[in-house]
């Protein structure tokens, strides 16, 4: 397919790298040039804006947050505007329900295509194709997206023919990845308290029951209360929770633990914490006890 | 080692098996008699009373809570009393952190050894001996132990000289899976009423980032609203976070997630679930929501 | 004072008359021009707009909610575009902080005085002007405006130069009323399931310790299961529980109650409680221990 | 009547003295004897052992904690085993719910009866008979009580023909105030963190809307922080709210603020804090925030 893609961050470069080479005409885009480099040597086409990256039959954005989608996406001469009637619009960022929502609409009214399909994944899994996508979208569109998203990831799956529904199933996950810290948390300080050695304490969940990757980094993370520098930053995984907040809230769904780890982020920051990793919630339940995390 | 062994319930028996099998000579005994036969057919000794099955170096206590082991345990005629100094008794069953602090008082008066050796993992896994060993003791009672421990699991984790730090590691990690419950229960509650497929949204999950068992296993009972019959009742999961909390309140650890947890069971109850499985308490999120669980 | 008043509804009307009652010269407008009509007869002129209620030297308002404020304040020929430099807006309404520090700007840029002077009481209060005015705002704005508070409540506070300051005194103190329905709603659930009369548990109460007339009215409606006709609806107090949550948001103040009550005011909606009196969450703890409210 | 008066603390000396100015034959006995000086002065009869402090019609105890009554009255010569068939026992003491059914089977089986009876108010309450009396129990018993209950407080609420109803309400009542502990403390943080002076906004609180002395007496000590010497201790704080939670446990009635306000005692007493007053959990929302309490 002939498509674009904008935001070349550490998900967004891999991504369009295996566009490239599942055989895709690629053109891209940055906001700063020069991340698009190496991607150019690869063999992708330059743009010189979103609306040169607009001209194909699809074009892919990936981008860090709710008010970068809506300046890229909605600004002047942005996506919407610049995307020709029947063109898709594939929406990987992890952005809230409202947004998408509002996307979806105005690439309706602009007869354009949307599909929402937000990834499982961190850069390493975009840099070999191995992203998990979810996404959701009408069929139609679904079906244009297809070759794109098999590209970037090893499976897709579609959720809803809402596209909302894809970013609430992201939000989800990482929530639960935060419910997951948080229990770490609160077992390390337990255990810690009752004279047990915290790194091993991980090894034995770890190879027993609790085997999952997310356990792994994330208790490793706590156990050795290494927060810094931040693979995701607190503040990021704060707002996530708070957009998982908003969907909750709009659909009526009370989340008493989604409540829990966002106080326990408002902690965090009131100690300075705001440039340390997620993670670092996990260090508050050994704080409470009245013992260091590690 | 000429080894007793009590308690031939789903776990117990399975662990008496692989005794047999590592060679060691096993008198079993049970309160309800039946349940040895399969075993005294496979070459285990048949005991008719506690102390009979406390004659050997060693024996093994696997019973269903607090409740038994004091009865067995310190009861009259009971393992305390029968056990000859230098033995070890290796304490498997799942109990509170002060319970294990009073054995261990107990058999040091009387001389003999103690180990805390709870374990993690199912009826299947104890059958085939790929239990995770958490042990906790003095070197000398762990070096004991250490052939009978490695004859029932696939790996001994020794994690403490102090044997209540194995039942302490133990309650955390059935503290960690109500965890796993309780989030899982919000998070399809969310995607759910967002109108996405419970199962789907669970096959998601463990083909990508949750691929432990656990998410697996509960994820699925969840999902499908499958509460009956009870694999692990409800009962039983709430004395553990009992269990936890009492071991918490004494080390002055404040887990709000447990006590969050606590009164999901406390709700569970409320509306007749005691006979579920504990993974009930998972659909009480949906509840709120105003919707059924599956 | 010649003064403007915006805002005619059970709490703006007789905060309205006391003005008149007070001797002060007051133009009333209305969006619903028929609430006006007793102000005027007592002596009030009628303003056909709200520009026109604007011409004096302050203007004071009085609306239901954020909305209300940002379209009668800063809307096209709102209060910010038709008050004259060097006049005084009182703003009573309970709004958010970060609505409150916008319109301090606005007015600053304008040469307007600004005052958030948002009130404690019930519709007799106000009537009676018996109300407890907590005022905010810098010197010169405080002293033109306290004729006019004066004439409306029985005591002003004033509690900072920073108007922001006033509305989180009143949002807080609605977060501690809803913590008072909270506390009552699990104490009548535990103590009517002990089997103790509800409508006496709350005579004893708030005949003894709890004397305060927050028990008296929020546990006789608890007790009785009374939510409806709302006295205060369930849909307000949580969008006041939003505005305390956005405040301690931006403040980095974890509130754990907050965060409970919140949850609770998600499930009494999910639950078709958006018609019901906010105090309605009061029967929620009394619902999850499997027993009707009253 | 011919009463005993057994535990003379700072509530029990006050409460024995007011059955002696109301006209009644009192005996009676403390652990510490030097403390029935004041009231063998005023006509009081010493007793030298509890047993002879239950000759009378009537012993009323009033003793620190479950311990000290099943001691008391429980014991060897205790209340229970010392007091003659048809005579009543007025237990004040503040204990939990399984206790004082014990104690009503136990007087029952005796022939004895027993009447639960604990008390709202501070030494000073009890000094001047205004305190308020909450018991429950057979109507004879009760009656027979009566005029002692009369003596000791203002008023009398009789909630219940089963003793530990009694019970429950005092229980329930240390809860409600620990309510308005941590409800004032997250308030506090709020406010304070927003620039509003602690001491004056207690002072706007308690002269409009929370009248109430318990608003009084803890918002002030959180305000200033002066949490020693303790009124009441935290450790016995904590132990209500245990005897709370058993209830509940027992009844199946989550009391997810009684959750919160536990955990907050933990993260007391794992920071020092056992020596303070128990409202010192007021200021951990706003150490939550970063900010010292006052």
């Amino acid at each position: 397919m002939n498509a674009g893609f904008i935001g070349l961050g550490n998900m967004g470069a891999g991504m369009a790298d295996n566009l490239l080479r599942a055989g895709h005409h690629v053109t891209v885009y940055n906001r700063t040039p020069g991340r698009a480099e190496a991607l150019i040597a690869a063999g992708a086409h330059p743009a010189a804006s979103i609306a040169a990256a607009c001209q194909g039959d699809a074009v892919i954005t990936m981008l860090a947050n709710d008010a970068a989608v809506e300046s890229v996406v909605l600004g002047q001469d942005g996506v919407a505007a610049s995307l020709k009637p029947g063109a898709v619009h594939v929406s990987s960022s992890t952005i809230g329900v409202a947004l998408s929502r509002h996307l979806t609409g105005t690439h309706a009214d602009a007869g354009q295509h949307f599909v929402a399909a937000p990834v499982f994944g961190r850069p390493e899994a975009a840099a070999a194709g191995m992203l998990f996508v979810v996404a959701a979208g009408d069929a139609d569109s679904v079906r244009m997206a297809a070759p794109l998203l098999d590209a970037i990831g090893q499976k897709t799956f579609v959720v809803s023919d809402v596209p909302e529904a894809a970013n609430l199933v992201k939000l989800s996950g990482n929530f639960l990845i935060a419910a997951v810290i948080e229990s770490l948390g609160e077992a390390l300080a337990l255990v810690a308290k009752g004279g047990v050695d915290r790194m091993q304490y991980i090894e034995l969940l770890t190879s027993s029951m609790f085997s999952a990757p997310v356990y792994k980094t994330y208790g490793g993370l706590i156990a050795r209360g290494q927060f810094a520098p931040a693979g995701f930053a607190a503040p990021l995984g704060h707002k996530d929770i708070n957009l998982v907040q908003a969907a909750a809230e709009e659909l009526h769904v009370p989340l008493p633990l989604a409540s829990l780890i966002h106080d326990r982020f408002l902690t965090l920051f009131a100690h300075g914490g705001d440039r340390l990793d997620w993670s670092a919630i996990g260090q508050l339940a050994a704080l409470d006890a009245g013992i260091t995390a590690a």
